[in-house]
């Protein structure tokens, strides 16, 4: 594999193809303009800062864009960050699709795919199943593209879908688990819950909260998208299934103050609401541990009440136990 | 004006024409069925039960009638109550309209028509007018009969349109006052923050919450609603106008813990849901005082933390202020 | 089978084995004693009262007790209640054994203590075993009798044990669902973090808290009985191993505010407080929409912050959902 | 108008009259004194350092003086700031009022004493009219003059009278509004409500807390000042409308957390505090606002929970709305 | 001692001087008054109902009056109650003053001036060896008979001294075991903290919160009166003395939740702060405790967030301890 | 006594031997490595960068050794620290024991011991002396030399051991003024009720917390020893006794949010949880007042909710108080 971001030493020099995760126009002491930047690939992102920025620099090198950087590697107050020797935007014959520089989840988009295909079989409820295709058809090339959250937890490109997928997997073993359980309602909730943050961000690249994404909320958004596919596909607004799925999407967040503007009042809402608890909360503690050695303590986590996690030193070999049987 | 039930006296009979707010089948410690009646005008209201109801009974007297009733006003354990002699339903040729029954808002409907015309007028942007217009339209009948509330403020016939109005009349005081801000905005918002209570609740007599109502609030069944006007209306999702007006709706409870899914972003939903809050809060303790005496405190007020108020006894006549002038 | 309290109809005269579930002694009206009474056998419970109870007879009939009563069941407040026309205590070659007379788990000891054998095969990290095995062994009957809780969720016989099995299904799926994983400790810590309430708890017949109970909580007290077993196992105090399973026992409530000294600060433990809680709530569940029928609500529920469920009515049969493939 | 600190350009030389709004003996790296200026006009304010300070300088550069300064308009770390060239005091004969160069209310006094004259008038009982009198002759320099607050809304001078008499405009629109309102008290209470900052409050130059303000604050100042007065006028210490009149001001906070020792009993107090609310938060937001291009967010402000703000774009022209009547 | 109200049995007939403690005018089911009364003595109270009352009986029987009642103890719904027989006002060669059948402190009023009369002396500060002084004198009988509270603590003919004067106790132990505590000033605040309940509270005798009590709070009224009699003496309302002083009173509950407008800022307002909780919590839990067996828990306290305490066994005569030094 | 490290002027050069409290190894921006240190002795603290740090210096160089320093105190960024000249490990023949260099409580070690010893003669009750003997003669060295936390109150050599006797003090006080107390229980939790830390902190010098510390806490750690050590004494783990005591160190948090898995239930509980936050705040106010000038206000206070307390200024001398009796 091509030598990336993350392989460099300290000092090394290099040329590589990066995509411009960041591109902010700053004012230098001298009073010249620099463009402060962050610089990504799949295997990370590392600063650095373009000096004596042209006008015609700030209109090219903008977020988004792929370039040929040509730098080295320096530390700064400890930190690592890139010295910039040169730069261009990549060409049209290089590598310059912004999706093959960012992090991805751990399926392919035909997986995920293939998946949610699967759990719409298991929606048996003609209303939930129309009502998810209509939707999913609509926002499939978002659904599958962009991350779960600007930051936090799944924020890598596919990460909504993988997220979703993860959740249904709980699900499916809730179902197994207990009874009288409405698996089609709850798949149904699970695929559209988060749905609305094809609307509420930007994108998979230099994700932003859109306007109605800070206005509105993506709960909003997507009750609003269901109720508009109802209408057209000649659902009753009174129906009881429309309410009902509308209620998984809108009480989903558990609490008012987590942004349900109601808290579950059906077992399957309240199911949901843990089952996306759980899963953003591994997630979340299982990247941290990813850059913590044995024996160590993560950063205090954000989305975790500011908690640290530890990572356990490998347990020390002991004497085999007992096979014999307790009862 | 005729006798109604809060004239009535202790041990005095009487007949007259009242509406059955509440009726509940009950078993009597003897095995028998009996009904468990409220009777209302718009003088008030008392209980009565009606003892050893037959099936025919059961089914006939259901809330929301009007009968005719023959009883006497005692007092059990130190509250007043009818003993029921006897009660039929009210026929067509005699009154037999609920809403003849219920207390009304101190405006008439044609009234408070004009001001929400006059208003509508007042709101220059076309994509606010036409929503509100549309919608208005929709809802007419429900947005100038239904209460505010199904207990606490405004819970009168009318009261929705009563306390929308107030609204309106103090939005306009600050539009006069302050620089800068966007009436046209503002009042579409204060015309349209509750109007989804005309699907929340379940009419003006015998109000109920309901399943949309419990499972979507009044706020997310609003804001499908004017989603769908807008489309009908061929307004585009994504414009600035239909952002701001729908932010307007769903962050009017102010706070998260207050069922909005969003808090204010913008000033004049910030205002809004000030003055939503400063004429509930006010029509709420002015109802208190109402059952109070001079010198006494109202019972405490579930909807404002539980506080009593004081009503304070008439002024001690005093010297005449000094007329001179200060500065 | 044969009838139980829940069969008898109203007024109906019947003669029954059945459980003093409480008796407490009060003084009537006119001075003498009486006994209140709550009788109870597998299918429920009905309250009565024991007038003029003698003193032999308030020795006698204390909760626990099973005793052959001789009734009527009636009518009192719009509530069922048994008048006592004769009791006495169940005789030795009678059914009298109080375990008999209260709901169970539905699964039997058998196969709950087979479920927990494999289980213990599955913990391959000696300490874990090793203290899990002493443990379980120590408190074995108590752990397959006691109920989960004195109220709230899994309160009946062998609730706890079934309660724990429960989550180890969960668990079973997290494991397989995600990577990095602890199963062992996961695992252990599921099976130890309510065994405490075998001492906090004084049975599985007329359950109360005890003192130690009330004044040190189940956690504090597996916590202590952890740490002996360890002792007496010859396993260090300050093994990593010791110390990662008593956090998994002293941050299963999650929050400082639930009792838990500790927030979780690993993994494991993070999910086995999610695990726990959700178990517990879709019993609480659950139970609460068994006496509800469809298209009502159930009471509100202590446990989940005094919400309200909904009980979905039966869907409306639809058309037959698309068959066609999404992807 | 003359050129103020805000028209100069990047690198601009230049002589002005400024006021120095905070002055810190510092010491530098290579261990001499320096000052740390703010320096301040009408038109805002801008930072610089003051090297090598003799004990001379130390002692007459301190805050609130306004200096002669001749400096050149730099850049530092992205921030604007001053590079000191020759800096001295204004003498007598130059222009040397502190008050001169500071943010002042846009009404100036004379205009806000007509409207605190015309209110008083409206304050017929004679207790609260006599009171009101006499503190705010007592206040008056200080009340037309001080800020409402050292940072947050009205932190300009006059800001004190000016957000007064912002509120009575919107309690006169309440009392116009609403019935059984006791308009005397109201605009009494409204008045006096934030007049103990004339004491919790260093002045309208460079404004700190004085040692009264940190340690009793503003509510408990003013509660003693209006006893202290009607001690004077003969007023007794029972009476209601004394009793009325401290009611206002001490519950003027609204809630206990805000530091009112009691929270509003009478319709009056809530109003008021609801109003005070109201205007401080207008103000703030519209502070915010003016800042920030159409399109972008405000920074957070503090003392609205930490929330950002949105300035809408200008509405893109729409066809114009329908002028037709909707009843 | 001569019988009284605690001494009574079932079914006891008697004739008694008692307390008419609360007086309540009621209508009977036949629509007829009754009077709810609340007889006290020093032993405890009891309740009884005057039926067919009189509008001269309910002239006469009002709270705080003295009767001879003859009647008989009897029991209603589990309770002890009294009928009442004959009643008629207590005359004035009869015991008739209501002090004599309340509960009291534990030490004279004598005993308790002198305590109060040597701290005086240890006030060593003139400003607030003044004050105290003054308003000590202003207040002293009320001060000597008050109790600390309408309920809860030290709610007793005396309470509000005899509290007092156990912080007291507190502080001097406090200065001897820490340095640079400001003696004068803790003794000084702690005589003045709860002063003002003289003025919040009604008397001794049927105690009732006033106006003032209910709208102003014993701190502001007591912060008042400070400074008043700072006037009065001639003392700068701006001298230090004076602020501390009063900050002392104002900030003594510690937390603005609790109705103190400041939070301690100086040493001695926190340590003043928490003995007065210190001891008020000790009273509470000790006259809970009285009431309760050995093994047994208190009645939930609700002053002390609900809790119930538990009151030991005694201890089971263990071996003697070892009388081995350990160091 | 020899000159120290907060003896040293601004440019003054020295050779000290002093202790490193920390030792952070970090890589300068010339990418080569350098040591943070923090130097201490009994004094106070001050920071110096080891620059050019080989691989041999940053082993022998860690916290918690002593070393002879040369160097020069100088400033950096307004505040003070060492430029190092030279430095090197003390030797075994020179000052070298980093407890001689940390500050210590203001008693010796045989003066604390003298205490628990008497104290110890007062605790009667031979399952609490028994326990307190074993646990206090186990964990002795520790006791009398760990702080009483890392940081906040009671951080000095010596430091719990000194708490521990401070609350001692207060509960003596406790005990002679309020009768019915269990003196030997309350002065056995006392004792035991912060040992725990023996274990939670690594110890006396460069003070962190253990893995046991941080995923156990301080109160599971005393009440898991408790146990063990009621195990070896042959203490039923039933008993009464143990069952308070345990309740005494688990409960003396006081609410839950603290870290207490129990508030207290009973009296004595409750009073160490009052006694321990008394004497941790006075001493946490004194500690931060001590750098202050009078009329200034200290920092902001962590652990007492971030607030700042004013110094008195002297008090102006003033007219004798009056020396006759009040009363």
């Amino acid at each position: 594999m091509a030598k990336q971001l993350m392989d460099l030493q300290l000092d090394e020099e290099f040329e590589l193809y990066v995509l411009l995760k960041e591109a902010k126009k700053r004012v230098a002491k001298n009073g010249k303009n620099f463009i402060s930047l962050v610089f990504q690939d799949s295997s990370g992102q590392l600063p650095g800062k373009y000096w004596d920025a042209s006008a015609a620099d700030i209109q090219q090198f903008v977020s988004g864009r792929v370039v040929l950087l040509k730098g080295k590697r320096e530390n700064y107050m400890n930190s690592p960050q890139i010295r910039i020797m040169a730069m261009r935007l990549a060409k049209n014959d290089e590598p310059h699709d912004p999706l093959a520089f960012i992090k991805r989840a751990p399926m392919t988009r035909n997986q995920m795919e293939d998946i949610i295909n699967q759990t719409i079989f298991e929606i048996t409820n003609a209303t939930y199943n129309r009502i998810v295709r209509a939707l999913i058809a609509k926002h499939a090339d978002a659904f599958f593209t962009y991350p779960a959250a600007k930051s936090n937890h799944h924020d890598f490109a596919g990460g909504l879908a993988f997220h979703t997928i993860s959740i249904l997997r709980l699900a499916h073993s809730i179902v197994n688990q207990y009874q009288d359980i409405d698996a089609p309602l709850l798949y149904a909730g699970t695929i559209l819950h988060d749905l609305g943050k094809t609307i509420e961000l930007s994108g998979p690249v230099a994700t932003e909260y859109t306007l109605a994404g800070n206005l509105l909320g993506h709960l909003s958004i997507m009750d609003a998208e269901i109720v508009e596919a109802a209408d057209k596909l000649g659902i009753s607004r009174d129906s009881q299934d429309l309410i009902l799925l509308r209620h998984m999407i809108l009480a989903h967040h558990g609490l008012l103050e987590y942004g349900s503007p109601e808290r579950p009042q059906i077992l399957e809402a309240e199911i949901l609401h843990h089952l996306d608890e759980l899963d953003a909360t591994i997630m979340m503690i299982q990247s941290a541990l990813k850059n913590v050695a044995p024996g160590d303590y993560t950063d205090r986590i954000f989305g975790l009440d500011n908690r640290r996690f530890y990572k356990p030193k490998p347990p020390v070999p002991t004497q085999k136990p007992s096979q014999s049987q307790l009862f």
